[in-house]
């Protein structure tokens, strides 16, 4: 399907894409650029990339499909470095978790370029980042959300749709600003709410002690607070209207909760647990559409 | 080791501490009640429990181990009930989230049987509810704490011990206002802001289809929404000082992240959010002491 793949910032991301795109059958060739020396190094050593390039640039030579996956604050700034040399026709897309900004960025950065441009957003991760961790199968049965713009060529859109497609994810398109909305919603005010929470357990006297009684609920909640801090400080800088937005209702729902405790009053606390807990009793990953509003057998109150 | 076994409660810990028991060979014999009587019978039906009581002091009768596994604000009723019913040299524990509370009522409720009672409390739970979902490995490499009164029997006590390490989980003692201080951090709180999270996202213009787009950080991160309503109730109920404490230590975190959000200050944002990642990186289920305090390696920030 592709001769070469360049990759631009050898992570988690990066360097699963790199993997994920090989093992289809889909490029014969990856090369690949990060910042630290050590992660191309290491990329090459793990043969997640066939070659090291010595720049951002040079990691585009000969490509016809190009990734960057770098922190969403390094995006105009990479952008500009490979512009001019970037092949004709070729697929560009970023991994951005936010892409309004990147959007911007690109149009900056890409100028008459832009028509290559397929701004993606795959929904994938895990608690470990760094090339280390990077797998074929990290993108298999995930969403990707593809935010094109008005001037993206119509042909690699769609074969964006058949990459992504082709490594098993399941892909939708929106607006930027629709795709933002959503995820400060979903993913960027949970990354949120686990950075202070796990902040706010430990910083406290005995705090650390705590810990060794944590059991598999705070296993779960927390397991995002392990995310990578560059990439978390540009995606929740680069959202941060929305993502406020959505942490001052989680606010007011939370002084509601508080209320009810403080007050006594039971009726009204187990009124809203039963809200979030039949919701989130329903939901599914991956499910189109909201959760299905028939109620779920009553729970177990013996 | 024992004859047989009372579940007061049949949901999903007492149906799989009935089970465990079974499993690891412990006791040959179950007897159960719960409040609905359709509870008590689908446990029958599923090999649960050997015989449906018609009571809770009923479902004592015969037993020399015998336990409670009702949201904790029913402990004091229940043991007021099935008092006088306990055999003596019983041993009797209840498997309630909080433990002040549990232990006041039970030197309310047994008086001058309380030396029998062992309150217990398992770290252990799944995203599900119910004697549908009870098995007989739910407690495997679980933590469970014991809060032992004065008055407790020391035979009883080292029984208790053996009962749950046999079955596969790992035993610690402390008083209960540790206990309670220590779970309000590491457990009760983060019930309380998955509930609010969700509540928040969902009552919103537009929320409900916003959750189509949610991924594996959303699934991990609201797991615990989904817990039982009634249970977390009486829990947050319960230990409502101990949580407001700590929901009051996380608002103060989260106005710090919000403030470096507001201000463009990136530097102080990623701070924040280092200290956080590298401390969850670090930490481990059912480690015991603090997280090390080695820094990881340096995160990929190409």
């Amino acid at each position: 399907m592709f001769k070469q793949l360049g990759v631009i910032g050898c992570g988690l991301i990066g360097g699963s894409f790199a993997l994920a795109l090989r093992h289809a059958g889909i490029v014969p060739r990856v090369i690949g650029y990060s910042r630290t020396p050590a992660t191309t190094a290491q990329a090459l050593a793990l043969g997640v990339i066939d070659v090291a390039a010595e720049s951002a640039a040079q990691a585009t030579v000969g490509c016809d499909i190009v990734l960057l996956a770098v922190p969403v604050a390094a995006t105009e700034a990479t952008l500009k470095a490979i512009r001019t040399s970037l092949e004709p026709g070729v697929l560009l897309m970023d991994a951005g978790s936010t892409k309004r900004d990147v959007v911007d960025a690109a149009r900056r950065a890409l100028r008459e370029r832009i028509d290559g441009f397929v701004p993606a957003h795959p929904i994938a991760g895990k608690e470990s980042s760094g090339i280390d961790h990077a797998e074929a199968m990290l993108f298999d049965e995930r969403q990707v959300i593809l935010t094109p713009l008005p001037q993206t060529d119509a042909g690699l859109l769609q074969k964006a749709r058949e990459v992504w497609q082709r490594i098993g994810a399941e892909v939708q398109t929106m607006g930027p600003e629709q795709h933002d909305a959503t995820f400060a919603a979903v993913s960027h005010l949970p990354h949120l709410l686990a950075f202070a929470y796990v902040s706010a357990v430990v910083n406290q006297p005995g705090g650390r002690e705590f810990l060794a009684q944590a059991g598999p609920g705070f296993r779960d909640f927390t397991r995002i607070a392990a995310s990578d801090p560059a990439v978390w400080r540009d995606i929740l800088g680069a959202n941060r209207e929305e993502v406020l937005k959505q942490s001052q209702r989680f606010r007011t729902t939370l002084d509601a909760l508080e209320l009810a405790m403080r007050s006594g009053n039971s009726a009204a606390l187990e009124d809203l647990i039963r809200g979030a807990s039949e919701l989130r009793g329903r939901w599914q990953i991956g499910q189109s559409g909201p959760p299905a509003a028939a109620p779920p057998p009553a729970p177990e109150t013996d």
